[in-house]
């Protein structure tokens, strides 16, 4: 078997966002069904989000083969790419692509939180390691696969251009979550002009640059990507749906040396691809679904809130009087401000639309006699975005206290 | 409490096939949040249809929030509805369209066919069983309210135009649908025009009734509904996949006398609001993952297929030595015909766009003078397709060879 | 110069209809900056429908563009087209797409009624003719050229494919003009899945047609055609309108024998391609709108209401006693009858979705086996679709009175 | 005849847009068949854009419909506007709408570049003046009427509120040209969310604001006005077709001493509403149409250029010697550089998405204390805008030699 083999047929997989999802090569289609690419079937691509929108009910998997397909797209639409690369590299990032997000866990950067493993190096975890499907689909066609995929990933393949294609500031897994978590969620935020930033890429001195004539549909997108941070990926009742996920992990650590929940333990134990590819949504919401049932009662009560949305209340940038009467209300009633309040820092650096505070961080932008320049020198909007200022911001979160009176 | 208490603010929730869903009644936001309501965000909307649309990962409580919404708006914009329903009517109507789902299992219909429990039979019991959190909170509204409920969705309700907005050949049901099935799958298929449809809607004689002018975009609904049944709901590839499932209970049961599999026995003891409400997608995917190292190599090997969408082949209307041929060659490898193939007759009607064949089948129309027809009698087009011939079509499934060769 | 010559970088124009219009080709290029190609922006695609629905003010020219746009996509991504015909041809072929529609006058089909002159003889004319700018191009490039594109689309090329791919049953001309007129005015029905529809083409024995597996999508192609016609093109106040324009016509002729009026003589001459370049929708509607002012009061009436929307009513198959009492009031009034009534039979046929009368005009299917089928041997619903009863129809228009009293 | 009298049944037109627009006062539907608003179908909304973005055909007619549609439910869906405007009030201020472009000369801004008569101006004149068939219709309702609607364009009107609505940084116009013109030319830029700005409107203090919750949808819709700005409305090449038309202007006013051409001399006399409402796009092709066969050869050369898009080439901030070199080459061949070559300094100013340098020019904030407050000091990214810098910029205009050669 050689990656260059293709299919009989090229497979085709309709797709709301990129009408179709093409694919020509058998390692490619092979990939797509190893058991670690199907359960991303079962992480959702927005974690707890779908619980404010309703419709964010979509998948990493099809958000995977997105990414794929935009990747694909520019290594056959740009010109300067479609030299540049050999087909066998062409192939390789593509299986990166697809392969890009196998390593997040339920509830993704939550669960990072929770068991401190990155999904990224859980990534290189499962592509590295024998026992995986993926892994040994891999090898049977070359040894040295597996890693060459992890160093696009891990952005040291000798060519540069590999991991921009994929992860940079504007790279095709941006681009394709964009556009999915706005059909999803039914808001015209994240829309830009795929079409024309495709049209104006280009690869000089082996970077990834838009065209000068490229520049608006640019400023297009980081606004996209700014308004989606505000609107959807930070919205304050998403993030209390986290806290209530967090607030059942804090509660089970206080009672853990006296009772362990076999169910629980699964995220204390180290993580090895085999113990994680148990870990999907679906599991965790099982899991939960019974601690309803469970005997301590604020375990119970949080695996409750959670199954049923009772979100904790929230404010931003509290007054500290209005802290303390909370907390006094809360505990004249004894309820445990620990587990019933949380308090955040959000350093609004999230929020930035762009920054150039790197060299990597940049967009490059190619001006007609070729000469390359960061984004600021040729968006006056982008400049002044530039010098937007930034805060950290405290959110305090509270149990509603009329929902029990 | 009272039926018609108003939130103190109207409520939205965005929604890509309505733009918003908007609720103005304390009684339907909190039946929002009942239990049983937000068991439906764990139920697939199109079962197991997502391994074959990848972005069909909607789920039943999206769509029970779409129905709502075109209740709402029937209500609200149709003139002889709101003039001859009463406020309070129209509350236990809406009421009605959020909860027509509760009583859907993990795979829809497929769970009906395995536990022999038809989802309308689920619903009824769960809404009118005092121990469901829906129950408790429609009786704190009025002692009756469940049963209303019931005789709407069961079509009993003395005022039968209640029933024909919910479930009829033309109601919201289908319209939500047919649309958001189409949204979420990507396909233009089931595409067709609500708004003017919600414009020529009219109700005489208490028969909900299209105005002559609008038949033209019935007939775009009714080709709408026909093409999503061919190119979605019954494709054949979603069929395998649900014949996977059926084979894996299949084998339980053939072994069930020797080893009972506490997992799998939920299906087999009777149900009742209590144990269903456990059962959701989410679990059974859950159960079936772990069933992949079962020491029954057939349930095993059935599950590890369901788990990483490894269907079986098919074919339309097979010759007989076709079939003889598949099966010599797995009986020579050793490969049970009942486990790994399997016949499917499909009585075609089921593709059937529209019928007349009984009276409360008919979609009604009303002419300038008043008069209601039949719509066969104002559609050429209709009347044409009541001509269409239906058969019964044999499908054949069985274990792919090339992959164990 | 050679036809095959390529522009230095391949010029892209925005389309909301196929996102791009790609141009690669400088004959093309230069064809699409003919005076007589440019001149198609200054007809309304849709004649007078505008008035009925107001945004459907789109030209023949972003139609022509449209169609050229699939005909280039049909041309290098249906593999069996790919591979039979060569580069000129192709090129020839994407020629003859752009100019198809160069010898429609002013309201097009309303234009040939008074003109008796073919749109189809007069595109013939104007690239035949040595001293219009289009030919005057093409025999830069090939002295045989007009002829070559005249018998494309007169169907006469020794290569049938040509002519099917721009004049059949399913053709890029009828696709591009659902799918546009559908976007301008807003509505829904003429909406398909031209994605699949491009998939499943294929040539065979010299014909195209369309693999089995997207008859589903040529169903929905053909009913798209069907609701268009009925709730668009045939619309009775779009008729209305154009009766109008007749009424002005005929009056003009029954005074003509008095008084000439030289801006209207244009339209009794013999019209040359140089007469008929001077003849669009702008120039016809300024000289309307002069013949406000004229003294004869009926030519003066007509002109306004023409200029002012200020259509007759109409009624579909009226009885007998209607229009006698419509005359006598209208009589009474001293209102002459032959200019503000009007009787119109429509041959309903012109509504039918699609036939098989000829053999020319069938659809072809495709199966697997490599044999070809009409397509209504391979579609139950089509197949009762040929069964529908087609009738004649009359329409009886006349001046509104109440608008006089 | 009572400004409030309603239609017997509401009218409503498909629009793509809105969905449909809807009439419900018989007064609004007539002023809609007033020959001076039917004329806005013969006036291109984006003047000679539509030879860049070939599908930008639509009229103002179109557009004023739209802008209707805004305010129509802004009358009714925003809470306090629906209380503190009577129904009198309302209808006047849709009136308003309908008509606020009816003093749009062909070419709109370039008319009035050529006539030094401001659209507002004429538009006051025409309601005002008693011959036209807009002031007899609305005198026939209320002596009043057209003062009070002019009072409103004016935005003089005691009632502030009223012209907030149709004409501030955040009103019905530019919201309808945003969607409409990103529609019709099939880009993206112009899109932002029109039903969420809708609900966060409020009135407050007289002032119309937004809600805090509001601000991320407002920043959404700033960046689409300046990108379509970019994009659409100040393209170069649109602006290059402008350049031919005043080119052909200047030529005529230095041969007009010598022999004045009868159709171009409407351009010249004072314009009062009689001869105004002869102007519009389409006679104005019908003279261009009819100059390109004039005898002095600039004036017919130019007019050619119109017709076919003959455009001069442009570059933006050029060099000096560029300049000199095209100037010399020019004159080498006798091409007068007055006439074909040609510099337009453009203050970047009006690029400025957004600025608060009048306190009438600020879109309002209204936060959860009722306290109003600059958009910028609600939102980082509008302040950091209003730091961007503002330049002027030179861009230079020639024939393109080339094409002569």
């Amino acid at each position: 078997m050689k990656i260059t083999d293709r299919l009989e047929e090229i497979k085709v997989m309709r797709d709301p966002i990129h009408s179709y999802i093409h694919i020509e090569y058998a390692l490619l289609w092979k990939i797509i069904d190893t058991p670690e690419m199907q359960r991303l079937r079962r992480i959702h691509q927005l974690g707890g989000n779908f619980q404010v929108y309703h419709t964010a009910e979509h998948s990493r998997f099809s958000h995977s083969l997105g990414v794929y397909e935009i990747v694909r797209r520019m290594l056959s639409e740009i010109p300067s790419l479609v030299q540049e690369v050999s087909e066998q590299e062409k192939i390789v990032l593509m299986a990166a692509s697809l392969v890009h997000d196998i390593g997040h866990g339920p509830f993704s950067h939550l669960f990072e939180r929770i068991t401190h493993k990155h999904h990224e190096t859980m990534g290189k975890e499962i592509l590295l390691d024998p026992s995986t499907g993926i892994h040994k689909l891999l090898v049977q066609y070359d040894q040295d696969l597996p890693d060459q995929i992890v160093s696009i990933l891990e952005r040291r393949h000798p060519k540069k251009i590999l991991s921009q294609v994929l992860c940079s500031q504007l790279d095709a897994d941006r681009m394709d979550y964009l556009l999915r978590d706005s059909y999803a969620t039914g808001t015209s935020y994240g829309k830009f002009d795929l079409e024309r930033i495709l049209r104006t890429l280009r690869v000089e001195d082996g970077l990834l640059c838009v065209k000068e004539s490229g520049v608006h549909s640019i400023e297009d997108y980081i606004m996209a990507r700014y308004e989606m941070y505000w609107q959807v990926y930070l919205h304050p009742d998403a993030k209390s749906y986290d806290i209530l996920i967090l607030k059942l992990f804090e509660r089970y650590e206080a009672i853990r040396s006296k009772r362990r929940i076999e169910a629980l333990e699964a995220f204390y134990r180290p993580i090895d691809p085999r113990t994680f590819f148990k870990l999907d949504d679906y599991r965790f919401y099982t899991i939960v679904h019974d601690l309803q049932e469970d005997r301590d009662p604020y375990l119970s009560d949080l695996a409750n809130r959670i199954m049923n949305r009772r979100l904790f209340d929230w404010v931003r940038e509290p007054k500290q009087e209005m802290i303390n009467s909370i907390q006094e209300k809360l505990t004249r009633r004894k309820i445990p401000l620990s587990i019933y309040t949380h308090e955040e820092r959000l350093l609004e650096d999230m929020y930035l639309p762009y920054t150039e505070r790197k060299k990597e961080e940049e967009i490059h932008v190619l001006d007609v006699c070729g000469k390359i320049w960061p984004l600021s020198a040729k968006s006056e909007i982008v400049k002044a975005l530039l010098g937007m200022e930034t805060k950290t911001c405290k959110y305090f979160y509270w149990q509603k206290i009329s929902e029990e009176s």
